[in-house]
């Protein structure tokens, strides 16, 4: 990813070879906040604040958080509260368990330094492996694109997605930002439809910044207006990330969806996930026993944004009472397919085994 | 309708006789800002910048804006060119040209000073009847709401709305909240889920402003939310307003609307619509031919709050362009009814002519 054109990945160590660096993603797009995690209880505040974010970014934060837990403590009882500290941070997304459970894995073996040094070891492999997922998630997606494209016969090919499932959602590259990367990179023409993705706005501030840091053309719309512009033919394709899709093929992702879903569904209009293979929770049966974070209300009756004069304040927009479930469940039934790193997965369990079925398959 | 107590209409002449107050609504509610109206421009103004809304109150202010300018000149060229500068203010909804119509039958067969005053009288007149309308649809909807309300055996009645279709979209009651507050008048316990509304947030700011001062229970949520809730059964109802709704029962509302329809048709969740019976253009086929405003990206980019220090001001909330589209169309398919003051209709059109068939010949 690339921020005024230096690159960067959303998470890395700093060059004291311990400290961890991430975005406070709360600032942007304003301002570029580095920020350095030195304990495991930053680490877990910067994920239940939303600093970070992104179920990938999550499980990347959570590693290194245990990593900086266990250099101030590498007993097995600061391991096993640590775990259970960074586990609390959010409950929605599969990805923070997984990455929770292969750190405890490659550390249990070890004691003091040895422990600590596979901490960092498995810590850092876990980011160098999203970054390849990512990257070949693009590479799945990437033809789709194509193929859709030319059907446009030269107008661009338009893409509403929702929420932010880019690279400040991953350790790089993004889930559904990288097929699009890539295809605008090879010239193909695209744009964006950006919902604004109320009530944290991850959308209008996290996906449209990224796709002006690459230059992508992209419109910012309330989340209201998805439907309507399926209704006129100005959307050719969905494309959204996910916080964890069950055995059934049921995607978690934000809160609002399952409303474009449905509305792609009505219009005709395809609907794809894009997403880490681990993020499918083999575990789970279906949508109905994934646990829904409740936020606070604060976050939909007061939001920030800049005023006149340039500084960023947080103003409050409504005198009632708000309730804020951070995400919902599409139905399997809603979605055309899943793309991974292994490839487009027309469904994610063939019948009684856990192997998915893939698109090339059923083409 | 009340505000601390006192009882308003949202348009009433000023004791001068001829000068017009209304509420700038874009202050609402951290602020009641009673506007004066002398002239048709600023009537016109009011419309066009949304310091009043809501099909019903676009009417009426247009009524009494043609009288304001009738006042000033009463030539048929000053007729013609007041009712033009009108129509244009806001191109969706049906009332506006249906409002404007009737005073120009109202007053062509008079000159001078007797065509002024066949103005105010006319205005008046739709006044009072916009009242009366939205008084009887409280009555037609008020029977449903307590058969709904008996199934839940003690739990609240959960009523989800978008937008704004209170009393201060209309002249006094509103369509939707004339049931609702009917029905919390005599006991019955209900809760409103009262849908943001982005990008205008009219929900937020007008709806929940007017529950509040009725006392009825309510919480704001993001407009992503209600499918969410709708999947978990915490939607009994959604009740909705509209602009237009054509000879096919397809209905032209706040953008979102269609997707709140298709969320409930997924979920088994009754679809109502709250209209007064002239919102129905019987003169178009469908939902196809009804123009949807494009309104200022800025409404998207921007929004105004309270900052801590109790001042209000406008803040910019995405570094990108924006597009906002104001309604779309929720087709016939997905709408359960029309409440109107004739009743509940079942469907818009009986076939070849277009008498309604209502609810009652149904059941």
């Amino acid at each position: 990813m690339k921020i005024n054109g230096v690159h960067y990945r959303s998470i890395a160590l700093n060059d004291d070879g311990w400290s961890v660096r991430i975005f406070d993603q709360r600032a942007l797009p304003w301002e570029l906040v580095h920020v350095q995690l030195t304990t495991l209880e930053q680490a877990a505040r910067a994920i239940a604040e939303m600093w970070t974010r992104g179920a990938p970014m999550i499980a990347a934060t959570a590693a290194y958080g245990l990593s900086l837990g266990l250099r101030e403590d590498a007993s097995d009882a600061a391991l096993q509260k640590g775990y259970e500290t960074l586990l609390a941070t959010r409950p929605t997304a599969v990805n923070l368990r997984w990455a929770l459970d292969e750190m405890l894995s490659a550390v249990k073996p070890y004691q003091g330094q040895a422990r600590i040094d596979a901490a960092y070891k498995r810590a850092g492999e876990i980011c160098d492996e999203d970054v390849e997922i990512n990257r070949n998630i693009g590479l799945s997606g990437l033809p789709l694109l194509r193929e859709m494209a030319k059907k446009k016969s030269g107008a661009p090919l338009n893409i509403l997605t929702h929420c932010n499932a880019g690279w400040l959602a991953t350790v790089d590259y993004g889930t559904i930002s990288a097929p699009i990367y890539m295809a605008h990179d090879e010239g193909i023409d695209i744009h964006v439809w950006v919902d604004e993705t109320r009530p944290r706005n991850q959308g209008a501030l996290l996906t449209a910044y990224e796709l002006q840091q690459h230059g992508v053309p992209h419109t910012v719309i309330a989340d209201n207006a998805g439907g309507l512009l399926m209704q006129r033919g100005q959307v050719d394709l969905c494309l959204v990330g996910t916080d964890r899709v069950t055995r059934n093929g049921d995607v978690c992702n934000k809160i609002g969806t399952y409303l474009k879903a449905l509305a792609a569904h009505d219009n005709n209009v395809p609907f794809y996930i894009a997403l880490p293979y681990p993020t499918i929770d083999y575990s789970m049966e279906s949508g109905d026993f994934i646990p829904i974070e409740e936020r606070s209300a604060r976050e939909v009756t007061h939001m920030s944004g800049r005023k006149a004069d340039g500084s960023v304040e947080e103003f409050q927009i409504t005198l009632s009472d708000g309730a804020n479930p951070a995400f919902d469940i599409t139905p399997a039934r809603l979605v055309s397919g899943y793309i991974t790193e292994r490839g487009i997965l027309k469904q994610v369990c063939n019948g009684e085994s856990d192997e998915p079925i893939f698109m090339a398959d059923v083409a």
